[in-house]
């Protein structure tokens, strides 16, 4: 909720000296999903940066899976944030929210400390079969320091030759899909392997970028980031997971998604016949 | 992560039978915040509706603010949402993310069944001391059936007059202003008073959301919305709240949000000065 040039301005000067005390706090931790996060000693006391940052955008993303993220990102004091899509026409979500672009797949830096993707359904269906899409994700993957996604952004990633032989997860409705890919899916909020963080479902993206932040940065960033996004979550129903909504809810809301998940298994199987782009990536 | 007019559909011909058996699970609940939601009998078995919800939307508002609730919003099927500005141009974020409006405050239709602001820090004292958004604020909030906001944008609900004498939270770091408005401030992540719904700060706006939703809909809608969305927070952190990060965090936040804090009781100050608009809601 901080403009973010003031936040910068303000933090740069007056994080600075916090560095070494904030050393002490910050060891190995384990996330909730049992992947450990493992923060590298020269991770630590950076409180300003100069990450380049590109979140492919498409039409129909889920526009939460992209903000969750953003708006943990955006308080990276000095990181640059690319909005990325085929060109700088203005991008519509899945539900309606229209955003514009910052780059396009050709003014994207080349070298990107964090490549992200979104989810969604069809659209993200539509992303992970484009040429163009795929090649860019390719390419951009190929130097990038991590590579990401949240929700079913991992079938973007997965299409393009990115996860093949990484543990990963994705919405609960196609995580095991993942395997098509060459991937190991995990049952988990985030899971890390390597350099890929990938994160569930929608709201996962804000679990997810806590830990892109902590490892970006350091935990005493991460979490006054979390304090400044007040996240201290108190959903009023128990609903968020298959393993604790309601079977009715988990039966209902996995017979809406059925068309969604023949479709991924469709674009699994195209992928496996022309063949993963490796050659990109090796 | 849906597309909303596949979901629309589809949930429409799957929900329909369910209500009945919905209606058996849906009692008053109370929140984690002590504030009890009461179900109206009449907003059970409503697997689809006509709400018009007005989501304003103004530069440097907080994005995050604004996406968190919509996209739980963009599950109710036949709702339409409208993102309101002055005009239909472009809106960017405080974290330079821009979006389109879909409405004016001309055109946004006068009968909303919510009206929404998001928050910010500058942006939101702008819009707060606005005459126009004011204006706007006041006229729709005098006939709509909720009047809501998250994080500071309930410093626009109480500049517009319409937290006078009503229960509010907001941002941990301006709740306690809202009393300038005539509000009584409650440290809460959700908070109902009578018609008025307002969260907590930034992420708040999930758990808002999904309250809303319940009390549009019912319970089993607000569930199904929760699994599609995979709302099953694990803060990888436990930093989200003034109660429970490091006391460094604590401190070092409210330090940086000091000129913030400053701007928003001068905003109180000039509010009281001239007089809230009620004479627009009485």
């Amino acid at each position: 909720m901080i403009d973010t040039d003031r936040r910068n301005l303000v933090l740069m000067a007056l994080l600075s000296p916090l560095s070494a005390a904030a050393t002490a706090n910050t060891k190995a931790i384990s996330s909730a999903t049992g992947e450990p996060y493992v923060y590298a000693p020269d991770s630590v006391a950076h409180w300003t940066g100069d990450e380049q940052i590109g979140m492919l955008i498409y039409p129909g993303m889920t526009i939460m899976d992209l903000i969750g993220p953003q708006s943990m990102f955006a308080s990276l004091m000095g990181a640059k944030i690319y909005l990325v899509a085929k060109s700088l026409d203005p991008v519509t979500s899945d539900a309606d929210v229209t955003i514009l672009p910052t780059a396009t797949f050709d003014t994207c830096p080349r070298d990107l400390t964090v490549l992200f993707t979104p989810g969604g359904t069809d659209g993200t269906l539509a992303a992970a079969s484009d040429p163009d899409t795929l090649a860019f994700m390719a390419d951009r993957g190929a130097r990038a320091k991590y590579i990401t996604s949240v929700c079913s952004g991992s079938l973007v990633l997965g299409a393009a030759g990115l996860l093949d032989g990484y543990k990963a997860t994705s919405h609960w409705s196609c995580r095991d899909a993942l395997s098509g890919f060459g991937a190991i899916p995990i049952d988990a909020r985030v899971v890390r392997d390597r350099n890929r963080f990938t994160g569930a479902g929608v709201t996962a993206g804000l679990d997810f970028a806590l830990a892109m932040v902590a490892e970006l940065r350091s935990r005493f960033y991460a979490e006054c980031t979390q304090l400044m996004a007040e996240y201290d979550p108190q959903p009023p129903f128990n609903a968020g997971s298959v393993k604790t909504a309601p079977a009715k809810v988990v039966a209902d809301m996995t017979h809406l998604l059925e068309d969604f998940t023949t479709k991924v298994d469709e674009l699994v199987a195209a992928t496996a016949k022309k063949g993963l782009p490796i050659q990109r990536i090796g």
